[in-house]
Order: structure tokens, then C-alpha cells, then sequence
């Protein structure tokens, strides 16, 4: 790991967690062992699937959750918790085990995207940033899942890095790439996760220069004829002529960043034609979300690039996921499931291992089974005809680095196509519906009886 | 400044950036002084204002800005630069001037937020980090103001951590505690930035517990009768009267996390009254935005917590604000005022000065003076009426660290309570409509001639 990422990110935690953290060591609870469970309620802005991502980054941080003395000397100052806490603080380690969906994995309301087993102490403490990670994560790869369906073949390049706070930005970019983008503008995703960075030059390029035709020729000096020409600072006709003129017809592309796309791009297509130019690409980059994108499928458009929309998950900037305690030991050490019964916030108590169900190659259901007990994996012996989605992250204290990293990145991306590829169609609408599979639950206890 | 900040930040940058940097060292432009600004077209989602937030950490960020080795190295194997633009980025330090709205500040469509002037090659290269920073901060603080706005005397706190990636979350405390916030759950923007904060238990506590009593009783017993009890984990009514019972009439409050809160918040006070828990307070948390937080302002309710709506600038995720070369110097070393012509995106060149006008203590306008040449600031004195909005962040390369730390964000704070104080009473509505004032335009260089 490199320097950039050794930073503690223990407090990026809610106060509340070490407060609960303090009155369990007081009362005995704290070594009550634990099952979390972290979950979508819902798919948020009626999508038909979400993507899990941020599982890779996420595991990265908790190798490294750590409380230092900045953190210490902090949670000491304010008084935020007693001595015996800071102790316990100070010798923190994560012992416990993590299994959960692999990232690029699609998910559907209550699959167990991530489950966390350990003390109520060690595990208590992790909600915050598991939550920050993947729910941010996670709500990008979703929207990018959508453009990337929306493109086609046509490659996406991720370009938001501005319009999102400068960490996410980082992994939006690493999100995005995951559910299907080929690039990113964001070099620091480049250095950091091994995502391919693209771009070559802004307005403030051709405006910099005493005109048009100097800028373009002073790229091409620096960066070939293979480059791609931002043409629209001034006049677009007037910037597609000086751009073959000055480039020659083995122009690479021109960037289109403004105006009625559909009508800009079919007469640039036909003025590089007519120009010769038949081979130089065309780009667009206008303020494009995976409805503008799919508008776009019948223009002579060679890739997009997407920048705001993306990084605000189009509508939908969290996944709303939440990180709920499920089951837990009693004071003899029996296993009991539980559940906040009031209102509307209601969960499904109870430890649960999940399965897509296929049916030819395709999804039909995610299957949960539920047990109140401690040896739910085995259910899975009963649900051959399923893929079991869960994998072991964690074991007991050891981290398993598989998903870490760009090698994490690439084998995120490569699960994803393959488990897009056995959603069914409907799924692929970009109109607002329900799940394009439902969630079943089964009772594993049951299950097990007949 | 603290370790967990000494990061280079110096790839939180798009690559188009380094590629026009390197092909303007090839043709000499890379030396041509130039005038960046930074401001917003519009002010999204049909809000009355915006308000600055960020500039105080992004200094912050900027003063750090260096190409170290890991940096120059993926560069290098990436090929992303040639070796005379590394020699360049290797010895980087911002030498130019930065002048700017104070934090806190509101700002309408036009408003030169932040301006940076320097040579082309140091002035394009802080792009990305400039806006990613800007633009997510004051989307959260102008959100967060109008949640204070329809909150009145009641305090709020920010609780979305777990919606948000995780260094936004901080950078999101720290906006909603300039835009008037009390508190903040997240630790790490207590510890860097001085926000208070605050928090008790979840639901987990409860259910961690055999019984709801037994989780109270060593709430109590840890934190005393002064903490908050969150009621809602079974039955709300049972919560109440366990929570008094256990805690006596002294009882510091109860939190609400679910159900109709006007009617929650009215029958669990009545309950408390009953009790004669009448001085203990009720702090409602569930899903609240501006629009509920001011439908609930008849109700008992002593204070709010805000999560999801806030960290997603509700609605508005960034504030879409950019970064453009507004004047330049040609080859003989005259200023040239630019923009581009194109369509759609039409911006406004030269090198603006911006105040406020008010009359009677109330804002008018927002007054921008624009000018194509370099002594604009003397137009200050054009306009006594009329507070000057811009101050000096940095001046030939030295940073003013006043606006830094947590010193800046109290400072900030208080700022933004002051400005908020000059605007219209329309400012206030929560409504989509025009921004409360206009912003006029002047010709600096016709007023100097009359």
C-alpha cells in the first residue's frame, strides 16, 4: 500500500459507536459475539439491480483501522470515553470474520452484501466507514452499470472527478470502472487502483492561444496527430476545418462539449467525411447521463464521456445501504436473532447465507436463507441449482488481500460482466420498476427439519 | 497540520491537465501569465443562494500540492508526460496569487469565488482539486443553511457519515458547521476541524441487550441520567415510560428514529409531561430534510438530526461550479480578456471584482466589475456603498494561513451567520426561485473613464 492511503481512518467513525463501545465494556456486553449484517433495504430511485462496489477499498481500510495517538489523545481531550475504552481503543484489532457478495457482484433488497462476525466490540465499531465505502461505492457503480448499458459497445470515460469531493472522486473513478467504464480522467485512480487515464486538453487549451489554429497545432506537435481536438471553443464548423486542415485526415478525434448533440454530432460526421477525415472519431461529453446516452444511440458517436451525472450516482448519490446488528449471544452463549420491530424500519432478524437462483443461465430469485444459528453455510449444500454469493473476506483476524489493490479492481470488473451477462432482459430498462428479481426467504432451520 | 493530511494530493487531478501543461512547456505558452476564475453559471436546484465553503481546506490542500515520487514515478511508467514536463512537476510550487470570497460568504450566479493568477502552468494544474473541493463543500453548506434557515432556534445535527464517502463525510461536517450546524456524529472532523460532536447509542445497543430496560439502565449507569435514550427500538410508547422509570424525571432526552414525527414527537411529549419528565428534551432523526425540519416547526421538538438529505446537498450532490481562463497575457506581454464563444456554455472573460450592495443593511445586488486589464482591485474604491467581497488567500506563492484550521472554520461560521443576517427576507424561502439578487455586471474600464 502505498504512503497516500496509510492514514488512520479509525474516527471516520460516528461518536456513537464509541460511546455504545464504552457502556459495553462497563457492562459485559462488549464480548457478546455478534453477527452485523450490511444491507439495502430498498433499490434506491427504482432501479432494477444495484452493483456492489467499494468491498476491495473497504477491506484495504480495515487492514489498516487503527487507533494512533492523534486519534487517542483526541477521543481523550473530548472526553468522548473512559480510561479502560481508550485501552481497549489502543489495543484494537479486528479478530473477527468477514464474508460477503464479491465486488461487481449485482445485488437486490436484503441481500447480505457484507456480514461481520465478532464481539459486539470489534464489530460495532466498523458500521461508519463500512457504511461511507460501500454506500458511496456502490450507488456509483450502479449508475454506471445504467450508462454502460445505455453505451453499448461504445466506450465511456469517467470525467466527474470535479464535480465530486476529491477522495470520492478517486473512487467514483474506481467504481465506475468496475461496472463497465474503460477510463477515467482521474490520475490519482490511475496510480492508486491501475485504472487506464484518458484526456488531452480543456477550452482553456484553445484560448490560451492567440487562436484556434495555434492551439491545435502546438498539440499535435506535442501529442501526434492521433489526438483528439476539443472543437467547440469558438464556432464548431470553423473548429473541424482548422482540425483536418492542421491535422491532416488521420486526425485520432474531436471532442464535441456543447450543444444539441444528435444535431452537432451527425454534421460534424458528415463535415469530417466530406473533409476526408472518415476515420476520426468523434467524442461527446455535454452534461450526458445514461438517459442522454441512450438518446444518443443512433448519432454517429464514437465513445462518451460522463462527468457529473456519474459521480452523483445520477440521481441516486448513496445506496441507502445500513449495517444492522442480526443476531447476537445471550449471557449463556445460546444464539438469539434479532430485529427492530417498530414501525417502518423493519428487519429481518436472524444470520442469512444467499443464492442466485438460475434458471437456463439466467437469475430468477435471490434466494435468502435464514437461520437463528451459527452453522449457516452448510444451507448451501440444499441449493445446488444456485450460485452461492458469498465469499470469506476475513477469517478470524486474517484478511484475505485477493480483492485488494488493482488485481482486486480487474477481478471486480471481469465478476461483474459475467454476472450482468445472467440478469435477464428486463433488467436492462432504464425506466423506473421494481427488482428484476425478487428476494426469497427461506427458513434454513426449517429447511434443515424436512 | 496532522499527519493523516500530509497526502499529495498533486493526482487529485484530471490528465488533461499535465497534457496541456506538458505541450505548453513544448511551445512556450506554459510561461504566458494568466487569470483564472472560479464561479457558478447558475445556482442549482432553484435555491435563492449559495454559500462558499471549502476554500479553508483547500488552501489547506493546495499549500501541500507537490509532485513527490510516487507521483513522478506512475507518470513516468505511464508515459502520461514527457521528461522535460516532470523535471517541471518534480520542482512544482505555487508561486502566483490567489484572491477569493471568504468562507462562509454567499454567492449568486456570476460571483468570482475564487480567483487564481499565475503563469498557465501553475495556475491549470489546480483544476481538478480546486473544484472537487469547492464544489462539494458548498453544495453541503448551501443545503445545510437552509435546513438552519427552517430549523430556526433549534439546534441540528449532522449524522450523515455513513451516506457519504468517507473524507466527504468530514469535509460534510465541516461545511454544515459553517452553514450553521451545532454538532456533528463524526469523530474525524471533531479531531481536524474542531466541530463538536455528539452522539449515544443505535438501535444496536438495545437489541445487543436481553431486555430494553437493562439496555437503558447501563446507558445510564455509563453516560447518566442526562444522556439521550433512543425509544423506537420496539414499541415507542413502552420505550418512554421504560426510559423515565429507569431514568427518573431527569432523564435528558429521547431520540425518535421512525413513525409520523409530528405525531410521535406530540403524543411522546404529552407522555413525558404525564411523567413529569417535563424538562427532558426530544431529538427526532428520521429522514428529515429542509421541507420536513420546517413542517415539524410546530411540533415539541428540541432539536434534529440530519443524515442522508444533508451529505447529499439534498437534491443538489455538488454545486456545478467551474474553473476558466478568463484573461491571459499574449506574446508581447499585453492582457487579453477570453471566453468561450461556443452555444450553450458561454462565459463572461476578463478579471472580475465582485461587492455586495446594500442598502439600509440589506443586499441589493451582487456588483461584479469586470476589467481586461490587472489593476482591477482599484475599483474597490469605486464602490463605498458596497462591501468587497474578495480577500487575499495567497500572494506570490505565500499562503495566508488565517483561513486554515479550525481557526478558519470558526471564523467562517461566523462569517456566514453575518452575511446571511444582509439578505433579503425572500432569501428565505425555501421554494425553487431566481437568486435573491441579482448580479450586475459594470465595465471597470468605462467607469474609470467617467
Amino acid at each position: 500500500m502505498s504512503a497516500s492511503t496509510l492514514v488512520s481512518t479509525a474516527l471516520h467513525t460516528d461518536r456513537y459507536e464509541l460511546t455504545m463501545l464504552g457502556a459495553a465494556l462497563r457492562d459485559g456486553t462488549a464480548a457478546r459475539r455478534c453477527v452485523f449484517e450490511l444491507f439495502g433495504r430498498r433499490l434506491p430511485g427504482g432501479r432494477r439491480f444495484g452493483v456492489v462496489a467499494g468491498t476491495g477499498r473497504l477491506l484495504t481500510l480495515l487492514r489498516e483501522f487503527r487507533f494512533g495517538d492523534d486519534e487517542l489523545r483526541y477521543l481523550k481531550d473530548q472526553k468522548v470515553v473512559d480510561a479502560a475504552t481508550l485501552t481497549y481503543l489502543e489495543n484494537y484489532r479486528f479478530t473477527g470474520s468477514i464474508v460477503g457478495y464479491r465486488e461487481g457482484e449485482v445485488y437486490f433488497p436484503g441481500s447480505p452484501i457484507m456480514t461481520v462476525e465478532g464481539t459486539f466490540a470489534e464489530a460495532v465499531v466498523l458500521e461508519t466507514l463500512a457504511l461511507s465505502v460501500l454506500n458511496h461505492d456502490s450507488a456509483i457503480a450502479t449508475a454506471a452499470a445504467r450508462m454502460s448499458i445505455a453505451a453499448g459497445d461504445r466506450p465511456l470515460a469517467e470525467m466527474g472527478s470535479r464535480r465530486a469531493g476529491e477522495e470520492s472522486a478517486v473512487a467514483a473513478a474506481r467504481a465506475a470502472y468496475i461496472a463497465g467504464f474503460a477510463a477515467t480522467s482521474n490520475l490519482e485512480a490511475g496510480r492508486r487502483w491501475g485504472v487506464p487515464t484518458m484526456g488531452t486538453a480543456a477550452h482553456a487549451w484553445t484560448l490560451l492561444h492567440d487562436s484556434e489554429e495555434d492551439a491545435f497545432r502546438s498539440q499535435i506537435d506535442a501529442l501526434g496527430a492521433g489526438t483528439t481536438l476539443l472543437v467547440d471553443t469558438y464556432d464548431i464548423r470553423q473548429g473541424v476545418e482548422t482540425a483536418v486542415r492542421v491535422a491532416g485526415t488521420s486526425l485520432g478525434g474531436v471532442r464535441i462539449d456543447s450543444g444539441d448533440l444528435p444535431t452537432v454530432a451527425a454534421s460534424v460526421r458528415a463535415q469530417l467525411d466530406d473533409l476526408g477525415a472518415t476515420k476520426t472519431k468523434i467524442t461527446v461529453t455535454s452534461d450526458l447521463d445514461e438517459f442522454a446516452i441512450a438518446s444518443l444511440a443512433a448519432s454517429p458517436i464514437d465513445s462518451y464521456g460522463v462527468g457529473t451525472s456519474l459521480v452523483t450516482g445520477s440521481g441516486t448519490p448513496t445506496a441507502g445501504m445500513v449495517y444492522k446488528l442480526v443476531a447476537r449471544q445471550d449471557s449463556t452463549g445460546a444464539w438469539v436473532s434479532v430485529a427492530k420491530a417498530s414501525t417502518d424500519k423493519g428487519s429481518k432478524g436472524g444470520r442469512k447465507a444467499a443464492f442466485r437462483s438460475l434458471r437456463d443461465g439466467t437469475a430468477t430469485h435471490e434466494l435468502v436463507s435464514v437461520s437463528d444459528g451459527f452453522e449457516q453455510l452448510s444451507a448451501a449444500a440444499q441449493h445446488p441449482e444456485a450460485r452461492a454469493l458469498q465469499i470469506p473476506f476475513v477469517t478470524s483476524g486474517d484478511f484475505d488481500s485477493s480483492a485488494e489493490g488493482s488485481t482486486g479492481v480487474e477481478s471486480a470488473r471481469s465478476h461483474h460482466a459475467f454476472v450482468r451477462d445472467e440478469l435477464p432482459v428486463r433488467s436492462l430498462a432504464l425506466s423506473r420498476s421494481d427488482p428484476a428479481i425478487p428476494t426469497v426467504y427461506v427458513d434454513a432451520t426449517e429447511q434443515r427439519a424436512t
